[in-house]
């Protein structure tokens, strides 16, 4: 295993992506309250954190914007109502799904606008659509990614192949995403050798953005960071689909950087996140997702499973087993 | 790092030991019912579990008996209650913790005991106490383990005069536990290497017990055991002491040999642990537990602040924090 860096210094080029309000917005719709997304941007702030994803630019002709809250749609101005001009090192960042997203309506030039970097989330069968948007963010002047999604879902040939193609585009950065949170350290190691390699070969900056079905999103990220992937993606509490995501708090006990600071994370915690599950909001690892990770599914039916109340492990785990067969 | 064995293969010289009842009995005083440790007996018995702690041989003179369930104190009687004459291919264990245990009293000889395995508790100053009580059990005939508790706080030279120690010694188990859950996977895996070494040059197993403070007890347990690490402890949805241990579930997921059935514990989870929970047990990962694992810190304090219902995180780490200085 190749090592860059000791437990015991910190890499500049290590940057934390703060997820909350885009990942957690599948879990309530993105009806965050703007005391909610202004609170955090200032944690953020204060705690070091390098980027801020403030949710999708999803197409409003595709989804009734009465049926979820702002942060599906990300209008410029709204974000500008929480950051003003964004005087700061928190960079703002945004996410556009391949066939989701009226990009050339809605991203405008980088000057007139108060985003940073556009991660474009795609599946390995529609990359040539996701490099298409990274061309035209990329030439209206924004920092871009290709998220490739359910990775491990793909085979090493279709990866490699993918791989070349958008080491060779304009993108800035390639991310390495477990959807399913079924992936071990021991593969997510390997692949993030093959994605480092890629990043090495083109010059590109190499991410992780990891689920924590197996309570593994945590250690995986650390894991691969500790071989040289650099744009570590984080929520607080996990919030974030189903079994949520990497914990910033632990992330940001892991990480030696001076600059990083735990405390502002815990009163953030105290006082909004104790209260979101006091309502009934529904995150976090559980049984169910730690199925649908094992059998490296979807967490959709975990999800459904959960928000139905239900406790027959045992029936869902033959419903999901009968599903591979 | 070196490794033994594939992910898709598996190695027969693991074992998975379930300390539900045991480390579990920390939570709830051992006051569990008769039905839950009968349930759970049969429950690793259909899993393919290979051995059963049911809880400590602690001193009656020591610790008053009507302030605990049976299981602190495993009367021989009280496990053949459960087990019968345990005709099957689960093995019974029991810890004994160093000073506070009246070992010459309390374990006969094995051929008139349902016992199989004595596991010795231990810090790293206590060893030639923990040697006495191993080499007193091994003439009894019973399988023997040396368990170095809070292994974070020692430093490797004591460490590495202690496993030449109890290398030389008759034990035949010695295993890893991070008792405070504040090893990361990199120093887990050199911990394993400098443990397996040991067990190399003088034929002993190497066991892993890990706490989930940081969401890594499932990673630490897969990672070491990739490396040669053959005996595995785990509870049943992470039942143990504050945030609780490797989950069983998790493992049995990833473990590969075909004798291991997930089935019988999600069965087990359905009925009990849920139960248990709504009952008002509570253990797992929280953010107190995080802290102090994060501080390489003994969990009594955020125990104590979760048993409080308090949320103010902030100054239970300002607490912890200035306690270092």
């Amino acid at each position: 295993m190749k090592k860059k860096g000791a437990l015991v210094s910190y890499r500049p080029d290590i940057k934390v992506v703060d997820c909350t309000v885009r990942d957690g917005g599948l879990v309530n719709n993105f009806l965050f309250t703007d005391e909610f997304v202004k609170d955090l941007y200032n944690t953020n702030i204060k705690s070091g954190i390098d980027y801020m994803e403030f949710g999708y630019k999803a197409s409003r002709e595709q989804f009734d914007v009465d049926k979820f809250g702002k942060w599906k749609f990300c209008n410029d101005d709204d974000i500008i109502d929480i950051v003003g001009d964004n005087d700061t090192d928190l960079k703002i960042s945004v996410m556009a799904d391949v066939g989701r997203t009226d990009f050339r309506n809605d991203i405008v030039d980088k000057a007139n606008s108060p985003i940073d970097m556009i991660r474009v989330a795609t599946y390995i069968n529609t990359i040539p659509a996701a490099l298409e948007i990274v061309e035209y963010c990329n030439k209206k002047g924004y920092e871009t990614s290709i998220n490739i999604m359910a990775v491990s879902k793909s085979n090493d040939m279709d990866l490699d192949d993918s791989l070349e193609l958008i080491g060779k585009s304009c993108v800035d950065d390639i991310y390495i995403v477990d959807s399913y949170g079924s992936l071990y350290p021991e593969q997510m190691r390997r692949l993030a050798e093959k994605y480092l390699d890629c990043g090495e070969k083109y010059n590109k900056t190499i991410g992780i953005h990891a689920h924590n079905n197996q309570q593994l999103a945590f250690a995986n990220t650390i894991e691969t960071l500790t071989m040289g992937v650099s744009y570590l993606d984080s929520t607080v509490s996990s919030l974030g689909r189903g079994a949520g995501n990497c914990p910033t708090e632990l992330l940001l006990g892991f990480l030696k950087n001076p600059k990083y600071d735990i405390v502002p994370i815990l009163s953030f915690i105290e006082k909004h996140i104790v209260k979101l599950r006091e309502e009934g909001l529904i995150w976090g690892y559980d049984i169910p997702y730690l199925l649908t990770g094992r059998l490296n599914q979807h967490p959709r039916d975990a999800i459904q499973f959960t928000h139905d109340k239900r406790i027959d492990y045992k029936n869902f785990y033959r419903f999901l087993y009968d599903k591979e067969i």
